[in-house]
C-alpha cells in the first residue's frame, strides 16, 4: 500500500495511490495518516476498509500538492555518515556508532514543496542569504509502534513504512556556528518527505534499494542503501536504545556520497536549481530551490 | 497564573494553583494546557474563566502527582554551555554563538517522578546501567505563539511562561559515543518538567532569578540567571532563527556551575539519590533516582 497526503499544507487530507497510480482520497476513511492511526493498527484497517470501499473513493486531481504522508510525527530523528564514501567526502571519520542528531518537525514539508534557502545572520551580524545549502538523498523509516530497547530481530517488526527524504543541510550553520548540526538542519522545507509513504510488504528487502539525486539533470549522488556501515535493523534497535520511538516517528538513515559539501570545488544549492531525486520503489521528488533575500528591504 | 497538570502519566488534567497554594481542576475550561491552548490565547481566556467558574473547580486531592505543566510540545530545545563557569567545568569553549541541541519530548517527565538510570550497552556490547548520570538545573521558556526570524525586541512578546526543568544527561553517550549529544539527553525521564508553568506577569525579571540543585541535601549548583552569557531575548531570537517555533514548545537555557561532571573526582547519580532543585517563583522540585538493572535477567 502507498499513502499519501494531499492539500494545502497544513490541511492535507489522507489519500493512497492505487494500483494504477491513481491518486484516491480516502478522508472517509476518518483518520489522518498520524501517531494514532499508526498505533491502533490503522495500515491493515485502511486495507480492509478498502476491500469495500474503494470504489467508492473520490480521485484527487491530477496537479494537487502532496504534502508529507505522515502528519506530525513526534519527532524526525536522522543518523549521520552512514556510508563509508560519505564520512570521507565531509572529512569526518567511520562512527564506531550511528551518529544521531534531530531535525525540528517545523522542518518537514512535501516532496514537490519549494526548497526555501534561509536568511541567516553572518558572523558580523548582517542578514545575509545561506551560501551552503546541500542536499542528501535519504531513506527515512516510519515506525509502527511504540517501543524502547528493541533487539535487532525486533526492529523490522516495528517499521510502519519507508518513505523519500531529502535531509537539507545549511553547511555553515551545521558546522561552523558553535556546536551541534541541529542548527543547519531544521529551517523551514529542509525536510521533504514523500511522494508516498509504502508498507513493508511492497519492499522486500529495504537494504537494497538503489537511491539517487540529480541537481539540474546532473547525476550527483547514485548508490544503494547496502552500502550502509550500520544497517537498518541496527539502526532501529540503536536509536530505540537511546530514546522511546512512537508511532510515526521518522528515523532518517543517511546520506550516500555525492553531496555539494565533498565537491571540490565545493556546490551549493542556488535559487532556480532544479533538484530530483527517488529511491528504488518509493518514488520520485523534485524541489524547486528558491530564496527570498532579494525581496528584503 | 500557575498553571499545572495532574493525575497519573498520560492522562493528566489541566488545574491551576490558587493564591493560596490549593491545587484546582480546571479540566472544565475545556482543554489541556497545549498547543492549541497557547496558541487560541488561552492563558488570557482561562483567567477571565476563572473570574466567574473558580469556585466551581474542584480541589485537586494533596498527594496527586504532577505532570509536566505543558502537553506535548512539538519540540524541547536545550541551550548548552550558557554560563561561563559551566562551560570551563565542562572543559569547553566559552561559545562565540548560543549551542543548541534538542531531547526526545518522550524524555518529559513530571517535576516529582523518578529519574531512571538508563540501561545502555557498553563499547563491548554488554547491558549496563549507565554510570554517568549527571544533574542540571535550567530555567526553561514555554513558547506562546508561532514565531520565526524574531528580533530581540519581539522576543519576550513571544513567551507564554517559564519552568523548573532539570535537563538530565548520561555523559558516556552524550559525549563519548561517536557525536552529537542528543544521544545522552534523551532517555525516559530526563526531562522533568514542572512543578508549574508561571505566567509572565508573576516574573518581572526572568533575567535574575536564583536557581539552585541539591544531591542528598548537599548543594551542587546555586546560581542565578543574570550570569548566562546569551540572556532570555537573544536565545530566543537566536532558536528563531533557526527554526520555526510553535506555541508550547520548550527552549531550556543552560545550566550553571556545578554537575557532576565537573567535579574531581566526578560524581554521578546512583539509584536511591535524591534531587531537589528550584528556581525563584518557579517552585521547587524533587526527584528519587532509580536502576531497575539489577532486576534484569
Amino acid at each position: 500500500m502507498k499513502l499519501i497526503r494531499f492539500g494545502a499544507a497544513g490541511k492535507e487530507q489522507p489519500g493512497i495511490v492505487n494500483d494504477d497510480g491513481i491518486w484516491l482520497d480516502c478522508s472517509a476513511f476518518g483518520t489522518d495518516w498520524n501517531e494514532s492511526f499508526f498505533a491502533n493498527g490503522g495500515p491493515e484497517a485502511l486495507a480492509g476498509w478498502l476491500e469495500s470501499n474503494r470504489p467508492s473513493c473520490p480521485v484527487v486531481p491530477a496537479h494537487t500538492r502532496l504534502g508529507p504522508p505522515v502528519a506530525r510525527p513526534s519527532k524526525l530523528v536522522c543518523v549521520g555518515l552512514n556510508y563509508v564514501t560519505h564520512a570521507r567526502e565531509a572529512g569526518m571519520e567511520i562512527p564506531d556508532e550511528p551518529v544521531l542528531f534531530m531535525k525540528s518537525t517545523t522542518s518537514i514539508c512535501g516532496p514537490f514543496d519549494d526548497i526555501v534557502i534561509p536568511r541567516i545572520r553572518s558572523a558580523t551580524g548582517e542578514e545575509v542569504a545561506a551560501q551552503q545549502t546541500d542536499w542528501e538523498v535519504e531513506l527515512a523509516i516510519v515506525i509502527g509502534r511504540e517501543c524502547v530497547r528493541l533487539s535487532e530481530q525486533e526492529a523490522m517488526d516495528h517499521v510502519a513504512g519507508y518513505v523519500l527524504h531529502n535531509d537539507v543541510s545549511e553547511r555553515e550553520t551545521q558546522l561552523h556556528r558553535s556546536g551541534q548540526w541541529v542548527k543547519g538542519k531544521s529551517f523551514d522545507s529542509f525536510a521533504p518527505l514523500g511522494p508516498w509513504l509504502v508498507t513493508p510488504d511492497e519492499i522486500p528487502d529495504p537494504g537494497q534499494l538503489a537511491l539517487w539525486l540529480k541537481l539540474n539533470g546532473e547525476v550527483m549522488q547514485n548508490d544503494n542503501t547496502r552500502e550502509m556501515i550500520f544497517p537498518l535493523p541496527e539502526l532501529i534497535r540503536y536509536v530505540s536504545w537511546h530514546m522511546r520511538l512512537l508511532p510515526g516517528d521518522i528515523i532518517t538513515t543517511g546520506t550516500p556520497f555525492g553531496v555539494g559539501m565533498g565537491l571540490r570545488p565545493e556546490r551549493y544549492l542556488r535559487a532556480g536549481d532544479e533538484i530530483e531525486l527517488g529511491i528504488e520503489g518509493l518514488g520520485i521528488a523534485r524541489q524547486r530551490v528558491t530564496c527570498d533575500i532579494d525581496a528584503m528591504a
